[in-house]
């Protein structure tokens, strides 16, 4: 509305406003993301020392034009502040600044190259459908908290009696309590379970118990939560559409009074 | 409102209300509780005999906590009769009292070891959203009782069938019904069914059509079960929301009759 | 009401159906076909040669008690023809009679022994519950006919493909056809899948994209059946619902009649 | 109508139309694709050279009849425009025109035995029912869209990481990151995962970490997509019934306008 001197601040930011709000720019991103992970990729790859340069110096040309698109990012916020308020920027200048750390030594090479592996993740800050959709992720989290806290104590406490009567069957399986937790895992994902169950129905015949008692208690739990969570997310939705449906439409109550309204007119006029 | 005397039965009992209702009191419960937890996983891991003998004054020290803590709750309550209708104060006082009795018998041990393991389960007795929780399990529980009979029919008549042509290839698998039942929960969660089958199809080629129609029949049983619990559970909800969103309206009937007494006001006042 | 004479054929209709109609009856039939349940459990035990006489002795006297009670049921009926228009009375009648007919040759004696097996679904005949349920699951049946269609033609088609590429690799699981699909079936129970595209990997490294296809196709497929059954269900649910709700409430179209008539009768009297 | 003759083209396509319209038409193609499908069933038995020379001659006539099938369908079309604005039509001309390829040579051949597989998809485009539930599947496709993207961001990163540190353990597992995003596919269907795992704890005892993640990860992205879709395919239907129920309806809005008509009339008159 107002002309802006390219030259004043506020002119700077207009300009990188436009540039990140171009279409174009955020293809190119999306672009510079997918390639930086395919790149991540080929070094898994045995390949020549030439190319192994040619990669080095593409992952440089990456971190650099990263680093440009974040300060467009935020120099094209007015309030600066704002700017640290989103958790994705924070998360996309960490990413950045730590891959510009010089690393030579090879112990933390490994966490640089970790780091480069990670970028991946900034497709999910720059994709607006990928954000919404984790946020709603995010937002089914707590429903599965507690769910998650009973399967948690059943679990430990099948992994404290198992620890009991298994230890002296197969230290490797029921060894101690994290050990029989991870066991439990994995009979809950139904992973040659029988394999354990048979070598400790050997010892107690009885034990199937255990296990048949574990996986339907489990199942139970799991399917319950399913259940909840579908029944939950379906009740705001239809609550959420009745409101958008119903939205500016008299109520019942209101035609009511308009009757009322309508009889005491009538009575008025009459007497 | 009134002031009560410390020293009277029904002051005491007041004071211990406050002690009972203070989210305090119930942090530090379930902290006890969690402590507790983890000492019995500590348990499982070689120790040194110093460290158990810690170990073992903390776990006195737990159970009378827990000893006081179950007075407080039983003081609270006014008419002492009510303490014991609630299922979770007989479940905990008993965890208490069985936690209480000294056992020095080297197989009682084992019971008392794992009474204490089952401590654990008082975090659901202590948390409020988790009881909850256990409760709409519970109410889940009779609408899959007779999909479980079901299914027990299913797997019961194939265990039969199955130890009738099947217990002269593999006795470990097909021996009697007991063992045909579990081999065929086993089949269920396709845990390694295929080696089962395979090594009756050596003898009869055609059996795959038992373990086939076996899956089906229980998968379709189970998923049957599944949309049943769900749409139940959401008519269920529906049916409350409806009946909370809608409550204090006039229904269309008093709309209905609103307008008739209008019409017989017209009529009457015009005659 | 009226008093029948016991002779009158009417009056033993009325008495077999007072028999049939009684709770202690059901009770009592529920339990036979239990006990008959768990004689047939009982048989695949090694048993002495005295207990197997006694369980013969029993298995007649449930085959006279079943004979007993069909002909109850049956003499219940007023209109003989309705008898047999009930699946569950010709299901009944069936066992029965075959469980009379003598059996010496011991091949035949393993059919008898089959049906004797079969006995136990009478449990669903007997309890109404149970009967409601397969009821319920026989109306989802057409539901899952066409999606179970386009599996198979999918399983069809894999099938046809693994056998060409796959048959000199491992003929005992590409041999033809027919071992090929229940090759493909127990790829989609994820039951040691991966050995077997190992196995063809070997030959062909990119045959990999024939397992991860054929996984995904279907999952879709069976998700989207799975979606398709939930959102049908409730539907139908839901239209009962509503039309129980509102049965006997006047509709939005009854009301606006009502206001129209009052507008016509003012215009009526003023004019 | 009109009466048309024969002769004309226009004659001629009304002739097509009443047989391609013919419910017994159908049937017969319906049959001959299954017959088709059969045929390549057969086809992967050893068979002996006489029948297979057989098997040719009705391959011809049934790529005869299917050249022919398609011709009456582009006949009774009166666009000939229109005929290939379907997806359909264009599936079957192709499957016929190159299964009328003469194919000689042995590499084409294999080429040549695939597309004859894929005849039997043609029983998707002639059975209405399957046409209609592969579109619904079709509509369902772009909202997995995002969520298998996710997932597949989730599974590039864990496999990046896999390669960086399992490689040097178990090369055919994780030598590079093709391999590695195949074994975590591996791990996702819980197909022998504990063996991958325990393989990397030997090495890094903290590995579990990673596959716990990772399953819990997947797990929780595909619930998500899950209970997603069958919410928003419950509202569409919902939304969809709704305007079917309440059609030609008067809306609360209409019913207050003619209230308000009314009181202004009663108004006007008075005054």
């Amino acid at each position: 509305m107002e002309s802006v001197q390219p030259n004043s601040p506020f002119g700077i930011a207009s300009l990188f406003n436009t540039i990140r709000s171009n279409k174009l720019f955020e293809m190119v991103v999306v672009t510079v993301i997918l390639f930086s992970a395919l790149l991540t990729g080929a070094k898994t790859y045995d390949i020549s020392p030439q190319f192994l340069t040619i990669i080095e110096w593409l992952d440089y040309s990456i971190t650099l034009f990263f680093l440009l698109e974040i300060s467009i990012r935020f120099f094209a916020e007015e309030k600066k502040r704002n700017f640290f308020k989103s958790a994705w920027n924070i998360f996309d200048t960490l990413i950045v600044i730590v891959s510009m750390i010089p690393i030579e030594d090879s112990e933390l090479a490994l966490v640089g190259r970790l780091i480069r592996i990670f970028r991946v993740l900034r497709m999910v800050s720059v994709i607006p459908e990928l954000r919404t959709l984790l946020n709603s992720l995010l937002k089914a989290l707590p429903q599965l908290g507690y769910v998650a806290l009973l399967m948690f104590i059943i679990v430990y406490i099948y992994a404290a009696v198992g620890t009991t009567f298994f230890a002296h069957i197969n230290a490797t399986l029921w060894g101690d309590i994290t050990v029989s937790m991870l066991t439990l895992f994995r009979v809950m994902t139904f992973e040659d379970w029988t394999d354990v169950m048979y070598e400790t129905m050997a010892v107690y015949p009885i034990s199937w118990v255990f296990y048949i008692t574990f996986i339907f208690l489990n199942a139970f739990a799991f399917l319950n939560m399913l259940i909840g969570i579908v029944v939950n997310t379906m009740e705001q939705e239809n609550a959420e559409q009745w409101q958008i449906d119903h939205a500016g439409e008299p109520t019942l109550i209101d035609l009511s009074r308009q009757v009322e309204e309508l009889k005491q007119l009538i009575e008025k006029r009459h007497s």
